[in-house]
């Protein structure tokens, strides 16, 4: 374990975990979400409103980061935190899944990921090593291994291959990160937080099989927490609900596991029902920035003429600043008519969301009533729920 | 005078005046500016925003909230106030400026404005009368008499006769609402704030000999405020500042005086000298989401390369939230990357400039200090000391 680092579980409730997530700088009550602030900003957003809102960490994106202004100009002006001026932690991810997702532009290797970037062109190359290298150097409180993110659906020999290569690229991030908080001057990489933790990446795709091979084996090689990958990548939620509840088990109950890149309030309590700790997800940031707004009474899209002459708040039980200032008439027009404060004012609101949501789920597991919370999410965030 | 509203000079020095403007909806504390919320929200900004930033008045556009969501739906909501959830004073244009400046999508007689938004290309009529009761329904707690703006340069013959027509239309503006305040049901015209004062407009180009008949005639007809239009629409700033000098002095002293879309920091210094009472102007918040901040020190435009690992604040002196926690190279990185929350913080930023230089300029007045106030704006924001 790393210094500074630790995780310790309050209350349980079935499966799932009530908990204290302790970092260098700050602790992270857990079950948790991290607003995604994908260039180091969360979209709509300042620092102060995602404070009010109650985040206490959020996720920054390697790939972007590293193009532009890139990790030694962040280094130089002292680490992710105080570039961007967010004193609570970060987690960073590797890099990887953005990478992949270039599709075309990118080429994979044993050894690692060449790419083009999506800004300019330029040539880069993404390796274990390096995607350690550049956490290290942006000094995120959690850094993310470099994983292999298959599209779906895959074959299953793709799918075990990726697998494998992997957990081989686990290795290599993990003894790079050793390595360079091990030595005094590491042959020239800035590392500008000496605690940072590295999670390692379950994959496997929608097989029990690998999925439980790769977690044991991930755990083998050793980081401070785990998380679940390639998820949310198009698969039907029941089955993604199955991979989570099979895969769970296989973690070290001492150790904080994310689920990558989920999901809809509904799919935050069905996995904490399952045993995961960790969240982030574009969803509430995204939306809001299209007029989707999530509510206890499930999503509300804005620019729905009905809400037109509507002086009530988006929701009434929400205790947002939006929701406690401005009715949907008046949100609906500065949708309608283009304002940059209407993606501010959406932004707030989902994310308070999603938080409240995450606050909502803490206290169930201490109550023991996590059931309920489900069975109500369920019902507010089915498909047919919709005001879309 | 209009029931709720009066104006109190508290200080003076030399033509300067330091004053108090009260309405129904609080007090402004003159000289003031006017953040500029075209259509109901200050683009950028939450109304928390520009609380903290001082704002005890805001300016929203006639046109703009004709268009959409309509005076009529607005009234229906309660009116302007209620329906952005601003509690301070409004002053809403007349929307003639906006209605002029389609160029060939609007034709003018010496009955009103005919035109076709830039919406949708729907046909609307701008009439004194039509322009009066659509400022009733929005309830604004300053509304102003339709004016014809020309075009700069004009020729004396054109000047006269805009200037004759305005004057026709004032008249006509002014009987329209104290019909409408007078009469209980006035022709189904919603009246949303009964209390409402209104503001002439004076014309005469760029002529001291058709300003000063301009100012009389106006003045003539009975206004609870008078503004100086027509400037800062091409002539230079001499020019401008000698129109203004040679303007004020055909004003009552004991009403306010307002020029309308004005300025550049030492614009408003400048007018201040010459007796300007109040102002607004679209240059702090479009200029800031074209990433030029103001600062004591002059313009400066984020984009500048040399801002790129800059880590001090914008601005060494100011005390906004901007400036309080984030580097020049962190709004640098969040402009260039095109990040909304770029948007944010750069106009919270100018808004607080403006602001604090109106209450620089109030405490000046207040010590006998303007004249050395204004040299200072003056050197800062000459030409030269541009960083664009």
């Amino acid at each position: 374990m790393r210094s500074g680092f630790a995780f310790r579980i309050t209350h349980r409730d079935n499966l799932a975990r009530r908990g204290e997530l302790a970092t260098s700088r700050g602790v992270i009550q857990t079950p948790a979400f991290m607003p995604v602030g994908t260039q180091g900003a969360v979209k709509a957003l300042t620092h102060r409103d995602l404070e009010e809102s109650g985040a206490e960490i959020i996720l920054a994106n390697t790939y972007h980061l590293h193009l532009r202004p890139g990790e030694g100009l962040i280094a130089r002006l002292g680490g992710l935190h105080r570039f961007i001026g967010w004193r609570a932690p970060i987690l960073t991810d590797s890099g990887g899944y953005q990478a992949f997702s270039l599709g075309e532009r990118r080429v994979i290797d044993e050894d690692g990921i060449s790419f083009r970037s999506h800004l300019d062109g330029s040539a880069h190359r993404f390796t274990p090593e390096r995607a350690t290298e550049i956490q290290a150097a942006l000094g995120s409180d959690i850094a993310m291994v470099l994983d292999e993110c298959l599209a779906y659906p895959a074959t299953p020999d793709a799918t075990r291959q990726s697998m494998h290569r992997t957990l081989r690229w686990a290795r290599r991030c993990r003894d790079r990160l050793v390595t360079l908080c091990e030595s005094s001057a590491p042959g020239g990489v800035a590392v500008t937080n000496p605690g940072q933790a590295q999670f390692g990446i379950v994959q496997g795709g929608i097989d029990p099989a690998l999925r439980s091979e790769s977690a044991g084996a991930t755990v083998g090689i050793g980081f401070e927490g785990y998380a679940i990958g390639g998820l949310s990548v198009g698969e039907p939620v029941d089955v993604m609900y199955e991979v989570v509840g099979a895969t769970a088990p296989h973690l070290p109950d001492d150790r904080p596991r994310y689920l990558m890149g989920t999901g809809t309030p509904a799919d935050l309590v069905e996995a904490v029902s399952r045993g995961i700790d960790l969240f982030d997800c574009v969803l509430p940031t995204r939306n809001a920035r299209n007029g989707q707004l999530f509510t206890g009474e499930g999503r509300l899209n804005i620019r729905n003429a009905r809400h037109a002459e509507d002086a009530g708040p988006p929701d009434e039980s929400c205790t947002c600043y939006t929701c406690r200032h401005y009715s949907r008439a008046y949100l609906r027009h500065l949708f309608m008519a283009g304002e940059i404060t209407a993606h501010t004012l959406n932004t707030l609101h989902n994310v308070h969301f999603y938080l409240d949501t995450m606050r909502r789920i803490r206290e169930a597991i201490v109550f023991g009533t996590l059931e309920k919370l489900r069975v109500a999410y369920h019902q507010a965030f089915s498909p047919r729920s919709s005001d879309s």
